[in-house]
């Protein structure tokens, strides 16, 4: 299993990505589910994935090395010159990959299933953000919707429904982006660390911070810890019923 | 689509089902999910159920009416000797059901699934609570697992994995149940109030509280708003990283 989570706000862009990737609960294994495309000065995309890893891995692949653009040229995430053209591109990218592999995945009993989250901006453009579905379709985060999340989605949705607008700060979001990861890899025990985080300022047109955060990172630490001790002394402010 | 939860304390047993239930998003309507079989003094038995409406109505039934016990006579919750007596009852309930009507469902495309939560206690017999699979099977509750979620169970476990043990009171256990269902409430329309909800003291055997909480219950209202307020302090507790 997965859990990304991607904000879009008025300061920027936050991208939180596990790690955790197993085929059965008898083989897990560790592999990066964010990739970039940096430019600095001229453009930052970052997409996250979810689903399948033989196929997320075959599409990142295919972005990396180009789709035909029609003119005997290809197409990649380095070479697009808009966001819009980037999300077409992932698009195709998708249903190429569905064409290549559904089939005997079909055969196999297996569906095709992938999900992706791309953020990014280019030039002087707007800064924006997408979620994918296994199709190739996609839809775009807007101010009443400002984050998107694939895989293991719902453990970590009830703090970022609370917490979460356009206005929220970076940091206080990569901070709630944390929290809701915490209560995903508490629940579900095929989402873990390390964790893959992005932050980009709007308009910097390069990675503004990028970590990977081990179970031993101090910060992940304090959240993982503060936050179960800030959800009791909630909960115990909450005066209690008198039923019985 | 439903949402309950029933918890197995040391001092007893609480139980909270929400009462929204849906063909489709376009038929929407309330059917109380948590149905009661008390003798003061003698039996508490309460079962909430999800999954399928007509067939967990069917089951109910069943579980009224009675099943043949083998020698000419019926059995009923009304009339079993022991929990383990009433849980194979259910059990036996849910597979009758299946066998009269899985075919036809089938055939319309439509698998067979519910589950249930039964929670009781029986004369000087111990308190137990039980989750039910489709296939009648079942587990039972114990100290280091003291509740059971069926239906839309994601949204609402991360709180009571951070705060209910067999130790918290049935005041806290109520409230605990109606913040979880809160946070399920917010993310899946389908899941609503009224709630139905029901405490048991241990070894009481009659229902020491039950009641129906409407959207404008004003403790569910002060639920409703002050958990949202005090998540949000929980959260400005925690220090910001400085990442950006």
């Amino acid at each position: 299993m997965t859990y990304c989570v991607g904000l879009l706000l008025n300061d920027g862009l936050v991208m939180l990505a596990d790690s955790r990737t197993n085929a059965g609960v008898d083989y897990i294994s560790t592999y990066s589910k964010l990739t970039v495309w940096e430019q600095p000065g001229e453009r930052m995309i970052s997409l996250m994935t979810a689903g399948n890893l033989s196929l997320s891995q075959s599409i990142v692949t295919m972005l990396n090395e180009g789709l035909p653009n029609g003119d005997g040229e290809s197409v990649t995430m380095s070479s697009v010159h808009s966001m819009t053209e980037a999300a077409r591109l992932v698009g195709r990218a998708i249903r190429e990959v569905r064409r290549l592999d559904a089939p005997a995945l079909k055969e196999s009993g297996i569906d095709f299933e992938v999900s992706f989250v791309l953020g990014g901006q280019i030039a002087d453009r707007h800064l924006r953000l997408f979620l994918f579905y296994s199709a190739g379709n996609f839809i775009e985060a807007g101010p009443d919707s400002p984050y998107f999340q694939i895989g293991e989605l719902k453990y970590g949705k009830p703090i970022l429904d609370r917490v979460v607008t356009v206005e929220t700060s970076l940091n206080e979001a990569a901070k709630c982006a944390m929290i809701s990861m915490d209560s995903t890899i508490r629940s579900n025990i095929s989402v873990g660390p390390p964790l893959d985080l992005l932050i980009y300022r709007r308009d910097s047109l390069k990675v503004d911070a990028r970590m990977t955060l081990a179970a031993d990172d101090p910060y992940y630490k304090m959240i993982s810890e503060g936050w179960s001790g800030g959800l009791r002394e909630a909960f115990d402010k909450v005066p209690d019923p008198d039923w019985v």
